[in-house]
């Protein structure tokens, strides 16, 4: 299935479990490096852009290591009316996103970035592109907010929610790539791949 | 999160790995009982009523052996234009079906039974429903769609592919809930639960 890549190596630049679990579900072989770039916000940019800079900027902090390779980098944002949603401080930073997207529809948007790096590891060549999906969130009581935070899955998560955990019963439905959401839409990331192959 | 169902045993009606599966992440405590129900065609019924009715007849059949119980029991099929579309014969037959699916939207509906059983295992109340999602396929190579059905995924599976497999390649897009897809709808499910503890 991977043929088209002719067994060039694959590096995912993350330490995320979830990205990790996905490129192990489409079998593709790949190895991990944890990126050496510090996450922030970034001003004065939409939420694809942002997203979309920091996937490059995670996969170009790794490049003078791989030479010849394919680098990925992905960063994923949730968003509503008011903005960008980070990851929980705490549980009760986590509860009050969670009020914040009940019984609304918001966007996921995941930002990928595919660096191709040539024999020196200095001439790249890349792409970066993103992906939106839908997410229509129940309208959550509070007993329900709180006994899924005291679960503990939200911490970690931007917008305080897993869709592939628990949280799966928080979500009545999505408009788009499932695997966007999670993490790493792998259709787009095919494509991406494919085309620098060509 | 789960004290709604005042300790009651819930018992899966099942040998699908992948509800098993979904259950375990959404943390249920339950059981699983294989159904003692041969599934076959029911003539003359749309494709919600006969995933319905096959759902009920599983759940069903282990009635007796459950007193004082939930039980569960769900049925998926792939759904399009021409009618529903089961489990592949052969690799042949995967390929058709997915030559049939891509580059256009399906259904998948699944049926979900929940039986409530007495004191005796005989007084029974039940309900029956069913979740549809749309799932839009990307539009194939020939290529690809032979060295999917190598992977040898698509043989156990209704409509010949798997969401949660190496087929998240397959899959542009969704509309609506995506466990649906994978079997079992979850939030639905919870929902049912939820009534027939009321």
């Amino acid at each position: 299935m991977y043929a088209f890549l002719s067994g060039k190596r694959i590096i995912l630049v993350s330490r995320s479990p979830r990205r990790i679990q996905l490129l192990n579900q489409i079998k593709l072989p790949f190895e991990v490096a944890p990126g050496l770039f510090e996450e922030g916000l970034v001003s004065r940019k939409t939420p694809a852009e942002y997203a979309c800079h920091q996937a490059l900027q995670k996969a170009l902090s790794v490049v003078s290591q791989y030479p010849e390779a394919f680098l990925i980098g992905a960063d994923t944002v949730v968003v509503d009316e008011q903005g960008i949603l980070e990851k929980p401080v705490n549980p009760a930073d986590a509860c009050q996103m969670l009020r914040r997207l009940r019984g609304k529809t918001h966007q996921v948007i995941t930002g990928v970035a595919v660096v191709a790096t040539g024999k020196t590891g200095k001439d790249v060549k890349y792409l970066v592109r993103y992906e939106s999906t839908e997410v229509r969130m129940r309208a959550l009581s509070e007993e329900e907010i709180q006994g899924y935070v005291r679960t503990g899955e939200p911490m970690d998560k931007a917008g305080a929610y897993a869709i592939q955990g628990v949280g799966a019963l928080l979500v009545e439905g999505i408009n788009g790539c499932y695997y966007n959401v999670v993490g790493l839409p792998l259709v787009l990331l095919m494509k991406m791949l494919k085309e620098m192959t060509r």
